[in-house]
């Protein structure tokens, strides 16, 4: 693998959680929703399309086991995901916990209003649990 | 394969183009943005990780081979892939070609505005491109 650099603005918006075989696990600083992201660890990619065969394959297991611990953890109504990048071109999937009434349901939540930090030591609890619900 | 009978909001807004291996692949009646949309002929899922892993493999591989294909027969700056489902349960992919200035650029489409109908000939002329681009 060549080096692989994180674009300025999913560093600022959002914390590592893991490290997974393709991608960062990373949460957004945003405490509206339960709001994930993947991003593959591979410079110069834009669209899903744009990768390896084995690394598309990689990215959905690591989408779906993510988007599964999210739902565990969350009791969600829905997992929404989505791979945009009209904004930051290098390649990230969100996966977002929706829950019936929250923030702009039953819309999208891109574009939407302004992020809420977290309180610190929910953060902290919330990327824990979903470290143990990936683990288990 | 047991039955599969589609959600009848997604059949009233989209047409059939094509039925691949997984999924039945169809064109949203809104001509702002080029808007395709992937079924999998599955009943009773609504997550992509309810899929079997194989239905999981392959729906990843038909998004990408109709996200190519989009791509090159629209020129667009980026393709939008999401899977969102929180208004229409049954699982469905949005794959969608986005160009700068298009409506609500950079946003998202869902949610936004009312639909705009193709001139029939106009949409008949884009799906014919399609299946050409998806069969070369």
């Amino acid at each position: 693998m060549s080096g692989f650099g994180l674009d300025q603005r999913l560093a600022r918006d959002s914390e590592l959680v893991a490290t997974l075989d393709l991608c960062q696990l990373r949460l957004l600083k945003d405490s509206r929703w339960p709001w994930l992201m993947l991003v593959p660890q591979r410079d110069g990619m834009s669209e899903v399309f744009d990768l390896q065969p084995l690394d598309q394959a990689l990215l959905t297991f690591e989408t779906n086991m993510v988007g599964s611990a999210l739902k565990k953890v969350t009791g969600a109504t829905k997992i929404n995901v989505g791979a945009l990048g009209n904004i930051v071109r290098q390649l990230h999937v969100h996966v977002v916990a929706r829950s019936e009434g929250d923030p702009n349901w039953p819309g999208p939540i891109w574009g939407f209003g302004q992020a809420a930090p977290y309180e610190p030591s929910r953060q902290q609890e919330f990327m824990t649990q979903l470290v143990e619900a990936l683990s288990s």
